[in-house]
């Protein structure tokens, strides 16, 4: 941690501050410059906090050099974690898996037909929402338990490890126990509470990220689900929220080269949400796997305009398909299966 | 609400979805354009799911004419709105309310101390976090419980109503005995489950505009706790996250103007939370007023160097004072008290 | 076009308002709401200025259904168009073209060394800046025309033909004579009076995305060079801005089929200037080419510790080859060579 | 200057860059950490390229303490610039002035009416667009030098300094003989050579902040002006781009004090451009006076919902009275006259 300090600072205060930080056992050191003195802290500096530093008055700017995640970060942990879901491993130079499956479960029998669509399109796990965050009080809120139920029911018939967004800490025993992969939608990405629960159980979590948060804070997230002892996270970028109104959101791929040199938690892509709109999706997962992304995310549905929920951004299983077939080939290039 | 058709659009397929809409005791309206055809849809549009329409393949976009917000619409309620916390009015034309405090309670001393601070600068209500939403799991995680009983006791003493933020649904009923006015941080206001919970009391909220919402999210966000049945909603502005460095956010005071056209709801703004930088607030704070804002939150220390959160953004209660003062000139330009 | 008028809104001001609109030649059509009355515009609504519309008192607010761009616009231009670079095609189902070399032009023998690497790793063009848009006036400017002249040398002794950029009406003499795709960059895209004057030359111009310029308003500016009668325009995504600050920018991929919708024009991407960090360089580049780009746009250097600016995003040749190496296998995965 | 260093960074590769440095006449001060090494380079390192020394495999980061402007830096410079236009002084303790007029020149009479009705509403100086920056190249471009002709009249009738928008380097001649202050617009805050020119002449510029660009680059483009001679720089935001719909830009006011903390320069506020709707343009303005701004520049036309362009911002002349009136009252607040 750099901290610059004014030039006039009264030399009692700056040895009050540089006091205080050593007495936590982090070790100090002066630069003179023209215009600023500038003082280096070497140690654990997680332990600090940088705003109570800059509420100094003797303090014009604090900069961290190291990050401020520790179980996350790769310089503490070199080589890659590979989660499994349900048996299937994800990350490392693991295969590229493909999640596919409804926005939001609608009913039994339909949930079915996806499910096998997604199974014969060659599709490793399936997804289906059954709490549904949405920005309307009026519109459909899911399915609830019996939405999980029926992902149970379609995991058993096609073998697919199923996932699934759990809004709440009240409903955690729920997912605990019957779902493979439990997704932190992006507007509960600082839902702290959640992820503090998260945190007690072992269970994969697939943490998506905010609509406008950072990378660090992304990773600091995860930290939080880390720190009570449950390090299986999987990251998913689902776009971030830019000045552009052309699609929904813009995908960010960048993220994913510099996720895996910041970390080692695998990392995978939701083009459906990032783009809301499906003629984009197969250019997206494609890039998303040139790109060295561990997996994807996606919407199929068999009969997108009749979706209760995005179904403007689904592909019909046939797409998903050709899509599949396609990033094999891509896969290969950049040295993985898929 | 206005659906854009493809020209080329199958005349069946354009039945059906104008049927469709019709069964809903909607009626539409086309109009034959030279690239496109659109129609326009008449009714109470706020039960159509406008993704879902533009699924449909013979759509190429949908426009939304009337706002998706009912209950926090002025169209529908063209009064001001004035809620009542602690005994005291918020809104309308009501006095230009001001709400103090600590960041975050660290200790009863140090809070009675700022309280009385508070109160003798002439502020109307205490606030101070007894939960609190931290980016590092690491970082000092607020008192709980205890936090919230010196809080009651500060605001028996010196007779200020109390604000705390509400992180979770399980501790719903410890806030509806104990504070005045709940507040719903910024990383939560699409914490759906938490915002249905809050919409089954009726103590006043306060909903703090989320990094990167829009106001049209926001408003909806409100409705969501309305829908339930609780109208005593303050909204307050904290600051968007744009590409700017050299703030923590940037105020977004036009939102003031803008939400007293579109909703009778009051609006209040956070000057401290907005900056991150104690030397900004009063500027703001005093613009924040000229612009119309029913109130203002904002954080007041004693010591902020040693203040365990946020110190930097803190004012001392002399400044606190100062603003005020100057403040009350201000609310008379704009035909207020204070 | 379409204008929601009102509820209240005197019948003599509508009148008069629909009036001027149809004394244009275009066509209007009512629609009455129960909150607004909304009437439709048919005709070519290009030649309304919707600011003016909406300045009206009886106006709420007005929607472009048809987008404000003619001769950018694939509606009127189905067909892809493909622009000749001193003899190379690019865009439609074209090779996919890469374009490799130093940001600025430092010295004549150190341009000629690069010019070599990027022949011999398979680039099709050259690029080199000899006049440089830098954010601080005591940063290095560029070698001006002895600059323009080595990259002459340089494409007649390895058959590259040049792309540089171009910052001012009086060098477009300079421009037009020696570069074979003049670059308008980022800063200066909606420097109207530069974009005019290309409009008056035929050399195909490459121009950028601005750092916060959206799809419409960038199709806008090709619109401007166009008007003027030069159809010859590539446009290059180089990144957008938003909050996260681990790279210089966000590289917005989605752009590439958004384009190919909207537009006949034929798009390439610039991964070094959008990342500004040459580690990502290659897998940004991958992903471009999955997303369906026409080409690329990458700085190459032989010494990226040593060049004069931007030396942290540059590749070296051997990397540059690589990167095309497996570039080729993903073209071919989407129906194209490279 | 801090550069972090990897901690397995060769030491001959180490020495060499340090010795590099050093050579340049700056000294380091190197601080072992756990995780990293850093070093301290002190000395005006305003001569540093920091993208050259990121691009030095052995650099993890560099960040820089003091800001990379000089002329415009407050540290350089301690007290207020105070900036005459035709004999008005801008900046310091000054009166805030207030510039009204309307967005474009359109005829000689209307524009005459306008200036006498920004008179007679206590205004001090007179705005109109002779050359327009359009979006589209179908939208009206400006009556050009007739334009000024006829702002110059104004000025002689009503006895108010001028001020209009230069787009290109061709017309600064005219400019600088005929107009008061001499505004670069939003769009060409980056035009390198436009600035460059303005330089060389001594009449002040009204520097727009583009639309999203950073307080620290607005800062290097008033530097650009100041490095070849010309310190009669004035600031003006007008409002950055955001993810925000309900205005057409988000205004940021907090840049009034930062920008007071930064620099020595002047800053106005623009409030019409900002928000792109009238019925804000009050509030803003009385927001902008108790935020500390230097001035106001306002547009100001007799019939927006005639006006050739921009008409949903303009006041009338009677609205700008009323707000100069009540921001009068604001401006004693915070110790101004106007």
């Amino acid at each position: 941690m750099i901290i610059t300090l004014k030039k006039d600072a009264p030399k009692g205060e700056v040895e009050k501050l540089i006091g205080g930080i050593e007495a936590k056992g982090l070790s100090t050191n002066l630069i003179e410059g023209a215009s600023y003195n500038v003082f280096g802290v070497v140690g654990d500096t997680t332990i600090l906090d940088e705003k109570v530093i800059a509420a100094n008055p003797v303090v014009d700017n604090v900069v961290r050099v190291a990050a401020p995640y520790k179980k996350a970060n790769r310089v503490f942990h070199p080589a890659d974690s590979v989660i499994h879901v349900g048996g299937i491993p994800v990350g490392g130079q693991e295969d590229v898996v493909v999640i596919g499956g409804p926005c939001s479960v609608e009913t039994e029998e339909g949930l079915l037909e996806i499910a096998e669509g997604v199974r014969d399109a060659g599709g490793h796990m399936l997804r289906g929402g059954a709490y549904k965050p949405r920005t309307s009080p009026y519109a459909f809120q899911g399915q609830g338990s019996v939405g999980i139920q029926w992902m149970a029911e379609a995991r058993q018939r096609y073998g697919l490890p199923i996932v699934s967004e759990l809004m709440s800490v009240e409903k955690l025993e729920e997912f605990d126990q019957n779902v493979d992969l439990i997704q932190v939608g992006a507007r509960n990405m600082q839902n702290f509470d959640l992820l503090k629960a998260l945190g007690s159980i072992r269970k994969p979590v697939l943490l998506k990220r905010g609509l406008a948060n950072t990378i660090e804070e992304w990773l600091m997230a995860a930290e939080y689900i880390m720190a009570g002892g449950n390090d299986n996270v999987i990251l998913c970028e689902r776009g971030i929220r830019t000045f552009e109104k052309y699609t929904r959101n813009t995908l960010d791929l960048s993220v994913v080269p510099i996720v895996k040199q910041k970390s080692h938690l695998p990392i995978i892509i939701d083009p459906s949400h990032a783009t809301g709109d499906w003629r984009l999706v197969e250019s997206m997962s494609l890039a998303a796997i040139a790109a060295g992304a561990d997996g994807l995310i996606v919407e199929v549905h068999n009969n997108p305009e009749c979706a209760w929920s995005d179904g403007s951004q689904s592909l019909k299983p046939d797409r998903f398909k050709t899509m599949i077939k396609k990033g094999r080939v891509i896969a290969n290039v950049v040295g993985r299966g898929m």
